[in-house]
């Protein structure tokens, strides 16, 4: 290695012959430990051109996309008798079955009203970039922030569901039913980290089990009903007494606001109708016949399967208990099975497809919540670090924020369904409403043939909606309902607030950015060497100053103790270094960084360019540092904060002689 | 201001004019939050040559100085009761004049050695300094150690014993010690941060009337005895009954062993005598004269307080209280004064007394810990940062270090004295013992006149006090000891590795400094440019890049995202910056930092000096930094870590305009 120093304009008249500082270390490159680690955990990482979609055929897509949707029948029923039967008692069980059909008239229509939305937005048919689309981005917030709360709470509610189905076949779980629903939150969250890309047909296996079981399910039901053979609940009726007070008759309580109100219960059983319509491209060609013959069939299988449940647990008079578990379809399935050792089984399997089906559910939440967020945060209304793909190309820091989101709610609601479920449909049908709306502006503007019919749709849609959203708005105000009320208002100002702040960065960064670059350079170019005390990282920085050119160059010693201040300069002198003069700063109030924030700034006025070099020690061990103060780099600190103060910082190793061992962190 | 470009080879061949960046903005330096809040708590900053010393005429001198020492008599002759009392019962009374004149001898002894070490070392008499005078640097850091735990029970007992003289007056505190002795630490701590450096003459109150009240005490229990009105206490008998197992009488249990407990026990009598030996050059002229002369009278002062106390107690059968209060010296001051009205004002007069010089007594260790974990960081054993003055010219980091210490004391003992005793005199006579041996050997050594005098009263120094560290340590071993005994070793050895850090670091770093400093340069100079994209801050970089002269110079883009990469070098060929070539570097993994420091690692090989310029964005808010991914840090900190890769941050206001603010932070 010949060390020469072509351009030096004023070499040192020494009388000693120079010394060469150490030679340069060979550099050693290994991986982090903290890399090393996600390696372990999460598998090798993926290249970004491995992002790729696998196309479904329908029975899979199906698989993929309803199980939020069709997992809703799991509860829905349930929820319903839950409002009723404190008011109206053993009336409740009449009540049911209407109630159940007019939640199933405001799905026929959805599923119309998605038809339409899956024809004219083939590529990305979510409320937020249907609203976006045809209201602004404005409006697109508030569709995208009320799905957000929504996948938060799907997740909660779904996981707490299919813990209360694990819970209702074993009871001894029912003690641990928010460290087993936290537990399936974080082992969800982990499976998405590692962005396991399964197959669709791994998907399939819950969903097709669950449609089998609950086809089993329902068919005996219904034989036994037509047989007159099917049980009535005796045991379970006890579930009843848990209840504090229980209404006499439809005539005593069964006001219209009991009825909505429980009407506004089965309004969870519509949430995941969307799922498909933000999926479409996933399926095979042609992807919008396929899409929507599928979500038809998705909405007739929840349909049935919902007013399967409900006429046999209004026949079978089946409770729900006040703690939540058995559930009422858990109820159901043990007497239409029966108890007989084939009875069993089939009972068991019910429970098992029930569970998986529901975290299956929770798991299509974290497939679309870190999607849609990367969506807001692409059209700066939120934090940009929600567009970015982790070690294996998932939207990761979205499924961190959604698990944690859940776990806190599971933790205060202490893991119950019926706590969760009127938090619930309130963001589900705010973009159910906006979407539907978007489209019914959607063909009034654009006029392609049918508009008239679509526009029926989608118009009956968004009213419906709408209305579903005032009752469940107004009957569960005080249950819950008020904090979503409160909290998406907040939310969307939050990421307005969010969205000016990036666009006046963004106005400031990038006007006529490109014509900057070529702006002329400063008058005069200023480098400051911070000198602490002459050693070796000091002629480090010493060695560095010389192969710069500037205008002026000056050494700095901001000067605490004096004698040490005046034997530094005695050295200086002695060193011969006419090129850089050292100036001594008197700082009697020890406060070194204010100092050296007081010299540089008074440079950098008058167009200046200043470099301040920072003798920058390296050392080994982290407390090795921690020995040491931090004066340097809080003068790094501070004087990197002042405009054209160029802060530059001058590495020298300690305690290391043959390799340097150099890792990055992530 | 003209901008002006002088150096630049290659103009820019752009056909558009070049755009001048934001103008330089005004910069504002305005205090820091932090360094108002200091102000405002701890007052103006004093400047360094506002260190000065007071000179102490003798009778300022005791009080300033004798404290420590003086207070003890509060609670030794306490102590020694609560050893016996259990062992042998009422004997007790009998053996506690004897063993108090024990002690008064090991005094004696103690005061004629320090009269030798003031005349030897009458600038820096410590522990420390002697024993690093005669027997090196390691020895030292033993008796330093030995003294620093010193210093922190003398906090912790002055200060329990302090809150007992209070609680024992006003027994409603009693179930506040914990709380309030920790408030007193912190009281006395905030004042020395501040810095208070009051005139000798504020310490002279309570030194002086404590001595006055202690006068009054013993003086008017003595007449009582000689008339035969001293009372004996009946009422205050029943803290005997407090105890568990009370011995029949000297014969059944008073061993050799239990005598030895107690005598251990009283050896906190002694503690502070070393105090003027530290603070010799704080004396008028004649300095050592005064010293010695005041140091005799502190010595008699605190013989007459400790004997007086012994004998009333002994003649009144007061025993201590399990639970510490009331104390020995109140149930003595509650009996001699009386019940009548005068007698009720000496007693609350005796008890504030005996508070106040205790919490004197703390705030002496407030002085000496930090001045001593000074000496210590001096020589390279501590952390460096303990040599630093702060705010108010006090070694802050020393004082709070102290604070916490003993605050962790009081809470693990609940701030009661007789469970701190048995760590407290272990550590005294550790660096009595090695200060006396030092003495020893400089008299042996230097052989001035009167050495052989010196020597007999250092080596009877040294060796009574080491036989009362044996002493101590064997029978208060299971009480406490062991910790001690356990702790300084183990201390001792950390600072000898810390030691040997700073050496290896020094060596490393001085080691032909000067020399180094007119090394050659570098072959050759690289800058590297990093860029994100193309905005302004980006522009600021390549303006700033344009003012040096580097051998090459090119531009650096990690692509994660291919499409931005290709419209960024588009961007750039339009730019036409010919000097400052673009290089796209493919990072498929997505580890921008990683890439960087490859693509930086392959160029610093070889003897070239890199120059790594990075954007600096600077946001006003701290929430408007933490909106931004923070990559550029991550960069900036890994790729520093390379030998011979200069980062410099170029800084770019956002959010700015007229007037930039900058403060440091302390």
């Amino acid at each position: 290695m010949s060390l020469t120093e072509p351009r030096s304009k004023t070499a040192p008249r020494s009388t000693k012959a120079p010394r060469p500082l150490p030679p340069t270390p060979e550099v050693v490159l290994p991986e982090s430990r903290r890399y090393r680690l996600k390696n372990r955990l999460l598998g090798p990482p993926l290249a970004t051109d491995q992002l790729e979609h696998e196309r479904l055929g329908r029975p899979t897509a199906l698989a993929v996309f309803a199980s939020d949707n069709l997992s809703s029948s799991a509860y829905a029923s349930e929820e319903i008798l839950r409002v009723l039967i404190p008011a109206v008692g053993v009336a409740a069980f009449s009540l049911l079955v209407p109630l159940t059909v007019a939640m199933l008239v405001v799905l026929f229509f959805l599923i119309l009203s998605y038809r339409e939305t899956i024809k004219e937005y083939p590529t990305a048919g979510g409320a937020y970039m249907v609203t976006r689309d045809n209201f602004g981005l404005l409006p697109a917030q508030v569709a995208g922030v009320a799905l957000l709360t929504d996948y938060v709470l799907t997740v909660a509610v779904s996981v707490a569901a299919g813990t209360a189905a694990l819970a209702s076949a074993f009871p001894v779980f029912t003690a641990y039913e928010v460290p087993i629903s936290v537990a399936f939150v974080v082992l969800i969250a982990f499976m998405n980290l590692k962005g396991v890309r399964e197959s669709g047909r791994v998907f399939a296996v819950p969903t097709y089990f669950f449609i089998v079981m609950m086809a089993l399910l329902i068919g005996a039901g219904l034989y036994q009903l037509v047989t007159g053979d099917l049980a009535t609940a005796s045991e379970t009726q006890k579930g009843l007494l848990h209840f504090g007070s229980v209404g006499d008759g439809i005539f005593y309580g069964a006001t219209l606001y009991v009825i909505m109100h429980a009407f506004a219960s089965g309004g969870a059983a519509v949430t995941g109708v969307e799922a498909i319509s933000n999926g479409v491209p996933a399926f095979k060609k042609p992807e919008w016949k396929n899409a929507r013959s599928t979500l038809v069939v998705m909405g007739s299988l929840l349909g049935a399967m919902f007013l399967g449940l409900s006429v046999l647990a209004a026949h079978m008079h089946v409770a729900p208990f006040k703690d939540g578990t058995p559930t009422v379809i858990s109820e159901v399935g043990r007497l239409v099975f029966g108890a007989g050792p084939g009875g069993e089984v089939l009972y068991y399997a019910l429970q098992a497809a029930t569970m998986l089906i529901l975290v299956l559910a929770a798991n299509t939440s974290f497939a679309d919540f870190p999607r849609l967020a990367s969506f807001h945060a692409g059209d700066n209304f939120m934090p940009r670090q929600l567009t970015k793909r982790g070690h294996r190309l998932v939207f990761s820091n979205g499924i961190i924020f959604l698990a944690v989101a859940a776990i806190a709610l599971l933790l205060v609601t202490g893991a119950k369904v019926d706590k969760l479920i009127p938090l619930y449909a309130i963001g589900v049908f705010t973009s159910f409403t906006m979407s539907q709306a978007g489209m019914a502006k959607h063909h009034l503007t654009k006029r392609e043939p049918h508009w008239r019919r679509g526009m029926f749709v989608n118009v009956t849609g968004a009213i419906l909606s709408f209305i579903v959203l005032l009752v469940v708005g107004v009957t569960k105000f005080t249950h819950g309902a008020w904090l979503i009320i409160l909290l998406v208002p907040i939310m969307v100002y939050g990421l307005t607030r969010l969205n000016k702040q990036y666009e006046a960065e963004a106005e400031q960064l990038e006007t006529e950015a490109v014509e900057a670059c070529t702006a002329p350079i400063m008058r005069r170019h200023v480098v400051l060497v911070m000198v602490a005390r002459l050693d070796q990282s000091t002629a480090r920085a010493i060695q560095y100053a010389r192969t710069l050119v500037p205008d002026e160059m000056r050494a700095v010693h901001i000067a605490v103790d004096r004698l040490a201040a005046e034997h530094l300069a005695e050295e200086w002198r002695r060193l011969g270094l006419s090129r850089i003069p050292l100036e001594l700063v008197d700082c009697p109030d020890r406060r070194v960084a204010r100092a050296a924030l007081e010299v540089v700034a008074s440079e950098t006025d008058g167009g200046s360019e200043v470099t301040v070099l920072m003798p920058h020690r390296i050392y080994r061990r982290f407390w090795h540092r921690l020995l040491h103060d931090q004066t340097g780099d809080e003068i790094a600190r501070v004087v990197g904060n002042l405009p054209h103060a160029n802060v530059t910082m001058v590495p020298f190793h300690i305690g290391e002689s043959d390799a340097i061992t150099v890792t990055p962190t992530s």
